[in-house]
């Protein structure tokens, strides 16, 4: 991601856009973009969404993951995997496997 | 991206939740992953977030969207540059520059 | 939902939460509410939400409406019907019936 | 909210719309306009919100709530009040007074 992330700081540079970008306002705009995503499923079945549109919208999210990431010096993938082994713990295989309840509810 | 998406087929696939894993479902719980973040920042100046906790849920947020990018067979880096581009088109500099209007009001 | 708002405001008044409660962060609680009761049908089929929770989620959701309708001294079942007016013209019948498509796209 | 409910219920049945109002989707709805009232807010403060914008984008969360509520014929009403009553158990005045903690940290 070092590419994409390289090019949303150039953009944001260029249009003097970093006053606007603090974490709460970043993760709200994560958050809309999120919802737009899920809007391209409203009233649909999984399978009918416009995959262009999906492709346009979770991008925009990823672009302001990064940007958040960015905001706090953390490495976006580095999370990632950080996240996964503690997933591990709370949700083992031997609880977890085949039912998609919270882990609260294991 | 690579070890995290690796690492996340496995782990769903250790647990037997790929059938769970429809697109409409994985928009719908990154959404919902992106509504934990902001809940850090509610009733909070923007420095006042547990970065701890931003960790955590910006980490599930992309878990999500590698998990959504995969069903589609997209590159989650690729649709992000591609997405730059066509925002460069929509925010020109000369009109967006230190302005945080949406690109239908420029 | 004369009664309501008066609870709701005797609630936070007793707590001295106004002062947390500017448009914003009310528009973000609301948010968060709505996605905790999207999480409620996450990975299941519409018929499998647990009612009871559905109840707390969707009050929550609303007790936020009604006390943001209430910080710009609007009315929440005036400002509904006024929607509705509107929303008979974007939508008019001709076009509209027993399709799922926005108004954009009519 | 009675006259609103009416006419949400008689502005669906004129669209033939009930066949996509599932209370999965309804929350989606819901969930979605919750995120378009809070895009009035992105990268200002508080008080910078266009209050007609926030008026219908506010009425389209509550319109959402109504026709939700109707489908599990539940009163709003009522279970907003309901749910303060729970509040008021789970944030007591004593160790809830003055601070924005979630119950679980107080």
């Amino acid at each position: 991601m070092k590419e994409a992330l390289a090019r949303l700081r150039k953009f944001r540079d260029d249009r003097d856009w970093k006053q606007f970008h603090n974490p709460k306002d970043l993760s709200l705009a994560l958050s809309i973009e999120a919802s737009e995503l899920l809007e391209l499923f409203l009233w649909k079945s999984p399978e009918q969404a416009d995959i262009d549109k999906v492709k346009e919208e979770l991008a925009d999210v990823v672009a302001y993951a990064l940007l958040l990431a960015d905001s706090y010096e953390l490495n976006l993938e580095q999370i990632v995997l950080d996240k996964i082994a503690k997933n591990e713990q709370k949700y083992p295989v031997s609880k977890a496997k085949g039912t998609a309840k919270k882990y609260t509810e294991l």
